[in-house]
């Protein structure tokens, strides 16, 4: 297990990472983490790792793209000091050339995100312990799916960030398609996007399987 | 232009038909004809043909399969006496093989959507004027997709039985695929199910031309 | 058809063109162009001439009157940089001096209306490819009623700033006239001004018609 | 003035009479009368004549024709009791010939009208001191509007019904006229139907007017 | 009828003329006026006397004293520019020495009101035609009631400085004790304060006496 | 101290008794006991008599008289088998009289309070270990006004009903009178009926002090 | 793992085990499951095991204790035929002995808890394959705490009937212990007693792991 | 009876001392106070020594611990010169410990808590007649619960600054722990610290006890 003692966890990212989770942080009680995978990474670390004490903050945000993240990466990374930083976005680049694709200032193209998380990561990498990278991921098992396709390009920049600045990678989208050889696309997002609780479920697990978390402890 | 004047025209269906009609029956003003495709019909007779006095009815239900059509077939439309129905139906009965496969209770295979739809038809037959038959579609451009390639089957299955009944055929799927070829599906329908405003007029435009309206008239 | 490919088509207005449009512009999936005519307009767009990729924008607002529109051209018209530009205005001008005729600070004289419409399309007229005005309406078939009346002097000053201005001219009084001869005016509009989706159709279809829509295309 | 120390006057009728009124039945403190002219007539009742405890009770209910008011005459008037009984009937049996032309069923034609209306006068004179027949109203100025005229002869019948049997007769359509002359409907009414308070004020004039109520008084 | 065509009358006061009138002015349509005497008088000023065009603004404010009046003086009457003023003010500046008697600085005692008052009158007199003085009022029948007895004192100032100032004086005190003498006062107000539909006609009524309307005109 | 240990306690009565209570009983914990005395006594009893475990239940309900008490006294007081059982009934009987003065059938007049109030306690006397009959009260100080007249009449009937039947008798406008010395009563109730908490503390106090409640205890 | 392809998983209890689920039944998507360890049973189920496609269905019941469920056995348990049945109950049981202690009806005591517990069981082992018994819980560390000894024997009852039935045993109260050595209770719930995500993940966890669950697996 | 005639006694604090109070300030009519004790010692006040006038004031806020109340201390106290001041605080600076133990920044520990409250009391003593200083508890009867245990050591600082300052010193924790002895800790609060009206009746009677309030007055 590799987080440690007294640690704090921050997770950023869109909607799958927002999930209703409370605002302007979101931390605490009352389902402040949301309820999709960083309240069950939480959740699994307080009850398997209870006298670690790690704090998991999620600031993720709906509907964001990686330029958004920018916008707000002072405030709601850098000025709350994480030991780990978790980052999953590129969803909405990629989404809003296939669902509206006539307004093209909404999208983000490949060569952007590109600079963009890379600068991040590199800006970032000085100030916590660890960066963990998790791909976006698009529930079609369909390889050759125009959108999964360029999400498919977008999950390859993110391993090749992940390479160069030593952070921790997370292939969401090949956890998902070992799960989507037998459960089709709408048995766990209708969008293809929003995953049910067990797609949470599947990045959750993803997540601290990477990070050495021993389910069998205890 | 195949109406006439004073008849009446019920459509029945599940949530695309329904579209948050009005409930028991929706019909009249203040949008008692729903959302979708029927209310847009409605619209283009009242707008082009004011004279015929056509007489649009909505008994579209969420949810509803076949099997649930047949339940309340004789309230909801042999009670009301329609000169014209339309019936659409089919997308249920796929769907819920896909999204929730180990419900098995829920879904409704092909020989019984044959069998039930077929039996509607037969007994409608001789109390109306004419009745339309529309496959339910799925918006997806990979023909060899799964759910896809079921929901053809369905279509087929509406081919057949319009074809051996004189009903008047509209193949929504066809229609649908010419637009798939310029726009990817997720801008028809985030979950290629539950069209947007464009996939409603597809549809409306659909039943227009095959009931011989007259789009240049006036 | 006049429109081409990726041009961006603005349509401003009153109530009649907002619709309960999304705020501040209306633009994209979920009912975001409102419930009225500009959105048949795009779905129409969208689903006969997908491969153009026309981008719809509204920016109506219920109440405006002209000189509200200029009070917001710069944001709402000009800074949106659209190739093609729509305004429906004047209900309100003329409204306000029948409902209530005591408030006169309300009203906006013929005068006046002319003066503020012709600058804003001459200011306007360097920036886009085409103007289109098109009249504001009163769903009153009486010819000789004194609202009516002062609409169609409304109608008159608009169609007269079209051929200075070499803009496109949409006469909507004529085409729901049309209409008026079957169908009584309570039919399409309780309060004679905002219409059901059936007088939606015919403002849209005498918008499409003059930009030369292709009604049986495809 | 006619009513007489502790009678019970019934108002029962359409929306314009219901107006949002208590339910089951409109009458006690708290705007139970609802909030058009039956709660002004109480009102002034009330304020000028204190002494003589007259009691209101409204049945009056939204959407109602003639043919609704039979359904229901036992119980929200017989069974009340009362010892005057006034009923403005008749906008519903006309207005939905012309908003729902094509929906015949909705529609109460003039000889149902006329004969519903007598059976009901006719059954319930031996039951109470005297009998308020209102005509119904469409506030449009122009008597050659279709509507206007067909409303204008429905009040005809009450008029007729009136003097058969010895009912008192309010011409509200006469009333609202003389405004007319000065104030378009749509200062009154934006539907033309439904009034604004200075609206209910014509009606309530009408009928105290009627029945001797002294202005002056006190 | 001392008002004349096109003339502006405002009133101003506490929750007894505010009575949910629009914000931040109440003019217009759609219950803008608010549900009490205010809305009665333009209602009965519009029903009678359409061709004089009164325009009737309100903007009484729930919970007012006359220093907050004071406050919003500037632009609450005279930045509107009425041609006639209506003030009534005074409950508060009563009730709260009674109902919260502990929390001073809640009270307005007399001579601060009177004082108050006056200076406003006096500031407003050669910007308006004529003002309109109401007393406040309690609906408490017995004149020794402790309450009552300090009403009936601003009451008295009311009057004195209506006849310093040469505006009209409307007793509503003694309109209200006529019908005290019939009908007990929580028939009128629970409240002893919030008159119902009957206690606005009281005061409608004492209003339109005294500016000369002619209850039996046309 | 009268109550023994593990008895259950009824209280029964109006809206003062009801406070908004659990329904269909209110007992147990989360304000099911509503927002008044009954609240108050059962916090007391447990506070300061913690190890008797009285359990209190209220089935007040709001609006009723004596009469609508004798309809479900069997299953809201007998069925229930309560210990001790406390009525404070007859505002409503009272109130009617004055507030709607012409609806003569909401009306519960003394003879009939007397007689019913008189049988249910008869009949439910041989059940129960002890009565507590509340006078009902009205918060003015006026001894001569109309419905405090009325209401002390009621108050006799209830002293006389408690003394021929062995019920402990709670004076609870002689409980108010002494506050109402000091405060004016709109500062406990602006109703002169429903009371802030103060008023509520008063008739707690009244009740406990003559069940014997030792306030200095512990 | 002891489930096989294509079981059915029931879940009955009380609001711990309910969380929020879809009524009449939960399962199926859009949260139909709950909010709690059902939910996350099924999500790890699912994600995990997809080709099992086993279909868990909540019948769990916020309030209840072992006697609501027996009231209830036939239609949520056994008319849905499950493979597995898994039962927690006994929270509601203990707990309104000492949250409301005076209202002896809603207390069950050891015995009766124990007969009816064993009554469901020995009715329904021949029906299913398999039955899983949960213990009920108290989140205090305190063993020696007076709610937390009832509940001890509570579990120590379920014990004891899981071993003379052959049923699966999970106690709960065991894996909380482990947590509440690190975490004081208030951080797992408020109450003590509906725990928190992380609480929830407790519950999975030693059910999944009672069932042969291999965490490692794929 | 220490307090005198017309002096105000202002409440500070938590959640407990909140409980849903106006806002900015809690004071006057309709439940302004709250629903806690602070209403429960005003409502005695008022009921036993009206003639007093005592003004009570409510500036309780949710959440709040030492350090919140220092940052609105001029505001929500030295601006509003109370006579009587009374401060309970304390429960959210050790709950937080308990709930959220990784969140550190939000745990205010016990030298921080002293030195801050004994600021504010050594600033504040100057301005006010008297100081009471109400200890924070927790509805827990183990004396040795940890959190139980960190609650006293706050408690034993409150008494040690109100020794130091010779303010008033109440000790709620005592007062609760007599009540413990027979009720559960469940009975008085779910989690152990919002009381039931039980609960505030404790702490209104020990608040009450200290200042010398005669029980048995009047």
């Amino acid at each position: 297990m590799l987080l440690q003692k007294g640690q704090k966890l921050l997770f950023i990212g869109d909607s799958i990472t927002d999930c209703d989770r409370a605002k302007p942080a979101g931390e605490g009680l009352f389902g402040a983490l949301g309820k999709g995978y960083v309240s069950l990474v939480d959740a699994f670390l307080q009850a398997v790792y209870p006298e670690l004490g790690i704090r998991v903050v999620n600031t993720g945000m709906s509907g964001n793209t990686v330029v958004d993240l920018k916008d707000r990466w002072e405030e709601d990374v850098l000025d709350r000091k994480p030991d780990w930083l978790s980052i999953m976005i590129g969803t909405n680049d990629v989404w809003r050339q296939y669902d509206t694709p006539f307004i093209k200032e909404w999208h983000v193209y490949a060569d952007k995100y590109e600079a963009t998380l890379r600068q991040l990561v590199e800006k970032t990498k000085p100030h916590v312990n660890k960066i963990v990278l998790m791909t976006p991921f698009y529930l079609e098992s369909n390889a050759q799916d125009a959108m999964r396709r360029t999400m498919d390009e977008y999950g390859a920049i993110v391993k090749k960030i992940a390479e160069e600045s030593g952070a921790l990678f997370v292939d969401t989208q090949a956890a998902f398609n070992v799960v989507l050889k037998d459960l089709y696309a709408a048995t766990l997002a209708w969008d293809r996007v929003h995953p049910t609780q067990a797609g949470h479920v599947v990045l959750a697990r993803a997540f601290l399987n990477k990070i050495g978390f021993d389910w069998n402890r205890g």
